[in-house]
């Protein structure tokens, strides 16, 4: 979205109004507010209008999926694809629970033969000739790899992505983790992650845009939505968010920080970056009253 | 630049150091303090170590040149180029008093057939699909189009691009300028320079990294380096950012503010946005002693 975002017309919290960013692929005129103002959660000031990048629509999109003993193998697949140079436009990877809970809610035998799926899209001009490098890279390490012949055929491959959510939804109260690590630790984030499950006896199910090395472990609770929640689940939460800044990670991939994650703040910020951080706001809202409390 | 810079570690203007961003390839902790360093030239703080973004090393790469009857015809192409969804790595013009200019110094002839001159290139897996693409719609505007059989081939049609400044600073004392409009204005842009250049007398060459927008207007003037500029100059160089301007354009497109630009900097942020970009310095260099008096 930042890359996306060009100009923002923003009205800030003592009323003044600005223009942010231009109508041009390139341009370097003053301090890049633009980015600044994407992902502030509403804490620099009130977007009234925003001007985005157009790129061509995808064209001659491929889908394979593939199947793997076991979460690591996958993983491990991953950055194999990203070192030979191969930059797919879908790289998504499901674990062994997960797949045993769509299984549980849509009847599928997913979880049955395999440790983890991964689902590949490449798109563009050279997308068959790139999918051809994939395969040859899947072929080596998965137990199966299956390639959709056509459009209904990939829906219904993405539509197994789709359902993971919803599936671990009908088990429980879900708290949505968010977190990313560089692509060259994707098995050790996902080894940790289970590790942390295994230890602290919490259900986390993870799912990854594995291509970005950001990954959401789904923590699953019985406790209801009103009720706080078990100091179990907020240790291995704790846990989780520890484990992605050792990895040299961040709290956060794309969802933001909101009030949950402000604890862990000044772990990836440090004390002075989080200070810096505070007194930016002050320059576009001095009273602070846009969305106080959030975010920083 | 900005696109590519991760993480930066940063002394502040008051001795605090910070480190912004992150080494994944997402995160959205806190404020982008890596965008608003990126291009600050200097005035925000003191970079002492930078984590930048790898990309795949293009392969495949394609090479064509396209002559044309004006450089209108050759800015059309661009667009046309650009809205049949294609995405070429390089799109270089050049207009015809900086081909005569390059004819003069190197003993070419490539102002003698054309009034303008196109550098393409592709890259990546579809690089050859997409340059037939390309070379397609060249044939219906060009008047001569050249494909490079080889890399030796290649690095000849390249050097012409890369002798075009060079070329021109023979003439005289020249002033690069380096202004961007959206893509789609890239002939009005070309055109209103050359309009500027006939009706100030001032002589100005044009080369372009055209698929951004992004144009090099250099002005060539008979005084000496160290004497101050005759107001002629002055007044087109004035005119050459009131054009980009008014096409929805910035001031600069990469070279940054410095100096120079100052004066017109309020034309393009306004005097609000400007405070505000005043303000924000203030954060990170309170006594002010960072870079005085540049960039904004």
């Amino acid at each position: 979205m930042r890359d996306a975002v060009l100009a923002l017309d923003v009205v800030l919290g003592d009323g003044r109004r600005i223009r942010t960013g231009r109508t041009t692929a390139k341009g370097v005129t003053g301090y890049d507010l633009t980015s600044l103002f994407v992902g502030s959660e509403g804490t620099l000031g009130v977007v009234v209008e925003a001007t985005v990048r157009l790129t061509p629509r995808p064209a001659g999109t491929q889908t394979v999926t593939a199947t793997f003993a076991t979460v690591t193998d996958a993983a491990d697949t991953v950055s194999a694809i990203l070192l030979a140079g191969l930059t797919p436009s879908t790289l998504e990877l499901l674990d062994r629970v997960t797949l045993m809970a769509i299984d549980t809610a849509q009847g599928t035998s997913l979880g049955a033969d395999g440790g983890a799926f991964l689902l590949v899209q490449t798109d563009g001009i050279g997308a068959e000739s790139e999918m051809n490098m994939v395969r040859d890279i899947l072929r080596t390490r998965a137990i199966r790899v299956e390639s959709a012949a056509d459009e209904l055929k990939a829906e219904q491959l993405l539509q197994v992505r789709r359902l993971a959510l919803p599936s671990i939804e009908r088990l429980g109260r879900v708290l949505i983790e968010d977190i990313a690590v560089p692509r060259t630790r994707l098995s050790q984030a996902v080894d940790g992650i289970a590790e942390i499950s295994r230890r602290t006896g919490v259900q986390i199910f993870t799912f990854a845009h594995a291509g970005d090395g950001n990954l959401h472990p789904i923590v699953l609770t019985d406790v209801a939505p009103t009720d706080p929640l078990p100091e179990s689940v907020q240790a291995a939460i704790g846990d989780v968010f520890a484990l992605a800044l050792r990895l040299g990670g961040t709290l956060t991939g794309e969802h933001g920080v909101g009030i949950l994650k402000r604890p862990w703040l000044s772990d990836e910020l440090g004390d002075v970056g989080l200070g810096v951080q505070r007194s930016l706001k002050t320059v576009f809202d001095p009273a602070g009253i846009l969305n106080p409390g959030k975010a920083i």
